[in-house]
């Protein structure tokens, strides 16, 4: 698909978060089996979850677009995966181990709040357009998915660090 | 370099993102060159400045751990840098093109976030350490030059985003 307009530019975000949130989907079980902390075990079992909900709300963007599903390859999303692989099978020590899972749970949950943030001011842009053009495609509807999402990941960024600064990283030093 | 302790772990995170920070800054002059808003192009002419201080930083922070600068590779940031170029060779329309620059822009920007929160939150854990070994190697020195970095690359991405509200965005519509 070529990218001429902010609508282009916009579906094709759309598909690189999608794939994204798909490759997290995959990576997410990989990093809980190997934290050790309950507390972390526990959070990565509940951003599992969300996980999937960002993925059907994306679905549901899709189809508020009259588009369906579909995902470009995220060079970015992999490399932040990769990164983190390489690092956790450097490591033995499971309270060490435990602070580099965090990391690297927190650099994909930040990848997710830079790419959520963008779309909504993008989805924002082309609401504002449909206003002055007198269309309603529904973009409050898309906007308000996509924040829930962006709501998610922030808070998944700060309970992170509330669980490496209250336990895991004390226990690592 | 096995890594062994939380030591270890900070070590090679210094290292993974001296590596990044030199990456990033060979890519700003290419999205300088690439951008077409006249503020646009003067923000990455200072974020390229900034880059290089905290290129300087990371070394500061070496010497103070006695050792010598040193990268390791950073899939994580190659791969950000990769689907930026990617996007970018896509776009003709200046204006569009300026809303990928800045989106681009500000994963690399949240990436560097992330991983300084990451390092204060392990150079602090590792002070309290030396407190209670009643060793001072200045970690207080390390976490001063971190955040100044840190508070750059949240200025950076908060800079970003007000200008693609107020001016990219609605030219890109």
């Amino acid at each position: 698909m070529a990218i001429k307009t902010l609508d282009d530019l916009f579906t094709h975000m759309l598909q690189d978060v999608y794939y994204a949130e798909n490759q997290i989907a995959k990576t997410l079980p990989e990093m809980m089996a190997k934290a050790a902390n309950p507390m972390l075990k526990e959070g990565f079992r509940a951003h599992i979850e969300e996980t999937r909900d960002q993925i059907k709300r994306l679905e549901q963007v899709f189809q508020a677009l009259g588009r369906t599903p579909q995902g470009v390859t995220c060079q970015a999303v992999l490399g932040l995966i990769e990164e983190g692989q390489d690092l956790i099978g450097q490591i033995e020590d499971r309270d060490v181990l435990d602070a580099a899972v965090i990391a690297s749970a927190q650099a994909i949950a930040h990848y997710e709040v830079t790419r959520y943030g963008t779309l909504i001011a993008w989805a924002q842009q082309l609401g504002h357009k449909e206003t002055v053009d007198q269309k309603q495609l529904g973009h409050q509807a898309i906007i308000d998915l996509l924040q829930l999402s962006l709501d998610e990941e922030k808070d998944q960024d700060r309970k992170l660090t509330a669980l490496a600064e209250s336990k895991v990283n004390r226990q690592a030093a």
